[in-house]
Order: structure tokens, then sequence, then C-alpha cells
């Protein structure tokens, strides 16, 4: 059996050695500051489930790398936009890209590696006895970039709207976290030749982690520790950010409750005992019990998936893939 | 014989309809600032290429439209990110979309259109009766991005540097500018089945019309017209932009003359008539004339790479080709 943390840190060596070996080019000093964030830290889950996935099915390395490195990439690109436009100082624990370099460079250092993220996928189709497999790789690839991409526009009209519904925030995060999650668990399977069956099954097992991955997120947000997380502890009630957590506290909080909610979300001069007595309302009321179930029976239903595979795989990998499942739901940063 | 002027329309009827009918999603209002500035303008020059190219070369419609989207909504995409990064108040005669949207839908309405300039041409490979067409033309498409973004970068470094040479400033808008329009003929071409050879020819075509095109725009940012260029007049000189003719002025003039112009360029509160001794300097310097002659020298490079092609070609199509480099370095706007 390859245990789950030996193959995250093979993976991770992997990844780091082909993008340090792909991404050269001019200025020096701007492809520095495009791959400092990916240098900080992260855990390059979403390559993992490429590889994870795409071993299930029979894939092989040659294939999987490029799009590995893809996926990573345009997550990375992700983090970088997202920064600048939620004003965050602070990701992985270091100063982000913007605080550094300035908006401009920041800007262009996403671009950067959200060019590299097709374009070492698309060179790498060449190589690819089947093409169809590669151009159906490219294209979810590019089909997660503008999900997301949609998904952070949502996320942003939230700031403006009075009150979200669950259901609009879980439409905003199938769209904003899932669906390269989705992608990552499909692309491997893309390229080991899963049939259109078996790719249903691993896309829902993917999307079903993804949401479960953003709820933990949520939960993080405001229960996680800062040496964890590498963020500001009760960030999102600093920032009052409309997550899983904060929406279904409202929508359960008696009157008093949501009184005291209101006029502490998104204060941001406030002493830490003030958010530490929202973080009270919020668990007192369930919530967080609420968001722990429901991320762990997305896991459950993501793995059940899994059982549903009829084509022929490699259980080594599906067992990892269940490993992975776990881990989502189960991490602390 | 087809006139520029009829292709050019209907290029931009056709361009228009798909991108409209293809950029559909979720928020409107996010679709909406996206697609701003294309609605705003613009001459549709790039994907003019892709088709005169792809008819040069036999290619056929349906396959070329989603590409000529793609290189139409890639340089969109570096506009309104361009706009941001030099915080450029106008573009195509209205409010840059950062103006209108703030930095965040900005930032993320540019990241769509890239999203799209790769998701349409990659979905529509599945048509491709030679899917390596379809994958060489992707491949060029994630290079122009790529390239540009290095290009944009040098550019920015620039502004921190005491002097640019003549050299470093041809290779950035090698990059940042022509990088793009040689992939849009490449791209045509490529579907249009040119090999190797004729690709070279093409693509040597586009390139020189690419940096001819930098350097009438260096021209316009000096001596173009406010009701023709959309933008204020003297721009690059009140924006202290190290173009191709201040390079050069800087480099001719005597100590009087540099002494002026630096105490002119790049100082923004100034009169126009204070521009207009920068400009007047920059004209007497032959600088002016330098720039014009080697634009149409470029342009005339570039046609004759179409008299060495060796396939077999629709010739009503390679004159139009010749049209388009006529009219780059013709045009005032």
């Amino acid at each position: 059996m390859i245990s789950l943390n030996d193959f995250l840190k093979s993976v991770s060596i992997n990844i780091d050695s082909y993008i340090k070996e792909k991404l050269v080019g001019e200025p020096p000093d701007f492809y520095e500051s495009s791959l400092y964030i990916l240098k900080a830290g992260g855990k390059r889950l979403r390559p993992a489930l490429v590889f994870a996935s795409g071993y299930a099915f029979g894939g092989s390395e040659k294939y999987l790398l490029p799009f590995a490195a893809g996926v990573e990439l345009l997550h990375n690109f992700t983090l970088i936009h997202d920064d600048i436009m939620d004003n965050d100082d602070y990701r992985r624990g270091v100063p982000t890209v913007h605080k550094l370099w300035g908006i401009p460079t920041a800007i262009l250092a996403g671009d950067l590696l959200f060019s590299y993220s097709l374009y070492l996928p698309l060179h790498s189709c060449d190589d690819f006895e089947i093409k169809d497999r590669c151009i159906k790789a490219s294209k979810k690839l590019a089909w997660a970039s503008l999900t997301v991409a949609e998904g952070q526009a949502l996320d942003m009209s939230f700031e403006k709207k009075e009150s979200v519904s669950e259901e609009e925030y879980m439409n905003m995060i199938e769209k904003k976290t899932a669906a390269l999650i989705e992608s990552s668990a499909y692309i491997g399977a893309t390229i080991g030749g899963a049939d259109e069956k078996d790719l249903m099954h691993i896309s829902e097992f993917g999307r079903k982690i993804g949401i479960a991955f953003q709820i933990v997120d949520d939960i993080l947000g405001i229960f996680g520790k800062e040496e964890e997380t590498g963020k500001p502890v009760y960030s999102d009630i600093r920032e009052g950010k409309k997550t899983l957590l904060i929406i279904r506290a409202l929508a359960l909080s008696n009157k008093e409750e949501r009184n005291k909610l209101i006029s502490i979300l998104g204060k941001k001069g406030l002493g830490k005992e003030e958010y530490a007595v929202a973080a009270r309302i919020i668990e007192e009321l369930g919530v967080l019990e609420y968001a722990n179930i429901k991320a762990r029976n997305l896991a459950e239903e993501a793995k059940s998936h899994l059982d549903e595979i009829k084509g022929s795989t490699n259980k080594e990998y599906i067992s990892l893939l269940k490993d992975i499942a776990d881990l989502v739901v189960r991490r602390k940063k």
C-alpha cells in the first residue's frame, strides 16, 4: 500500500521540479514573483488528484505530469488574483504577491501562470498516442478556468448583497472551489482512458470533495489556528465574509444573537475577544457541527462514487483517492 | 477582388455575433463588464489576419471562427489588464473597465476573456478532421499569451530603468505586440494546412507587421489626433513612456534638447504647449521620419515574405494580407 503522505510528498517533488524547469523566461525577476506563492507552500492536492485518478485508470506519468502542473499553476494564478481582489495581506504564512511587488506585477504574475497552465499541457499533446485524450483534458482545464472566474464574480457580488441564501452560496463554491478539484480528478481519469460513465463518477467524486474542501475552509476561517492556517485567527469574521457558517448562523439566530453578530461581522478594528464572542454564538447555534457533518457526508458520498466505477482500475490508487477525500475533511490547514 | 474595408466589416460582424452568442454566463453584469471594451470598438485586425491567412491556404470558416474569436478575446483581455497596470483612464474613447467597475472586477473580467480565448478554440477541436491542426493552433495561442505577458513585464521594467536601448525596446515590442499578431497569421495558415516552410514565411509576415503596428502606435502616441485615437493628445510624452521615438530622440539630442525633453517627459501637470515643444524637438531630430520609414520598410519586408510562399494559395487572400500590411502603417487610429 502506498501511504498518502509519501504519495503527496512525491507529487510535490515531482511537480515542483517540473515547474521550476519549465517556467524560465524574461525578465527573471518577473518569473520570480510569479513562482513565489507556489514556492511558499501548499498541499499540491490538485496535482495529487490528477496523478491518483490517472494511475487508477492506468495513465502513465509522462502524460499526467504536464496536466498535474497545469492544475497547480491554474490554482496559484487564482490565488494571486484573488488576494488582490480580496485585499488579503497574507497567504501561506507570507505576504501576498501584490503586497511585495505591487498590484501591476501581481496581476501580470497571475496572467503568466495562467498562460503556462494551458501552454504546458497543450505542448505535451504531441507526445500523446491518443490525441483526443489530450484535447479532452485541455478542454476541461479551460472550462475550469472560466468557471472559477464565474465563481469568484459571484463571491464578489455577495459582498454587495444584503443577504445570501445557502443555495446561492453552494452554487458559488461549486464554481469557485469545486470546479478545479473536480477537473483535476476528471483530467487524470481522461488521460488514463476512463469511459463516459466512469468519468461521471470520478467527476462527482471530485465535485463533492471540492465542495467539502470549501466548507472545511469556511470552518478554518473561523475556528482555525493561526499557526496552522497561516491566516489571522477569526479572519472570516473580521472580514465579514458570507461563508456557509455565517450565512447559516444569521439564518438560525434569534434577534439578540443576530444583532450581536451584525455588530461584530466585518468590523476590522475590534479586539480578539469580540471576534471570539461571534465565534461562540456560531458554535452554540450548532452551525459548526452542521458544517462538519455536511463536509463529512460529502466525503462519504464522494467515496461511494468510486465504488460505482465499472472499468478496470488499480485498486491501490482508488484507495488513495479515498484517503484524499478523508484528508480534505480532516485537514487543519 | 475583395475590398479590405468590406472584409474587415464582415469579419467584425461575424466575430462580434459569435462572441455575443458564446459568452453567456453568470452573473450577467460580470459578463457585461467583460464584453464592454470589445463592444466599445476596435479594428478586429487580429481575427481578420486569422481569416485572411486561413482562407489563403484553403481553410474553412467553421474551423477558423473559434480561433479568430480566440485571438480577439486574448487581445481584449490584455487591454483590460494593461489599462489597470498603466493606470489608463480611457480606451477606444470610453472610460476603461477598472474606472467604471473598479480594479477587482476588471482583473476578473480580463481573466474571463482569457479563459474563453482558449476554451472556445479547444472546444472546436472535436469538429476538426485533422486534430493536429487544432492542437498546433491552440499551442500557438497559449504561446502568444505567455509571450505577451513577458513583453508587458519588460515594458513595466523599463519604467524603473534610467535608459533603455533601441535593441531592448525592439525585443520588448516583439513580445508585447508582435507575438499575437504573428500568432494570428500563423494560426490561420496552420488551420488551412500550410507546411512548415510556408508557416515560417507567414509567421515572419505577421511578426514584421506586428512590429510595424507598434511603431505606428508610438507615432500616434505623440503625433496622433485625439478625435482619431481616442486617447489624449501627446499622451506618451505626458506619461513619459519609453517608446521608440522617445528613446531615439534622447539618444540623438544635444545637451540642450535633451535637458528640455527631460524637463517635459512624464510631467503630467504641464500645458499642451509644453508637450508640443517636446513633440517638435522629436520631429526636428528626424525621429518621426525615421519611425515612419522603419514601419514602412517592415511592411514591405512582410509583404515580400508572402511572395516566398510555395504552397498553393488563393491569390485574392494573399493580396488582402498585403492590404492589411499597408493598412497597419497607414492607419491614423
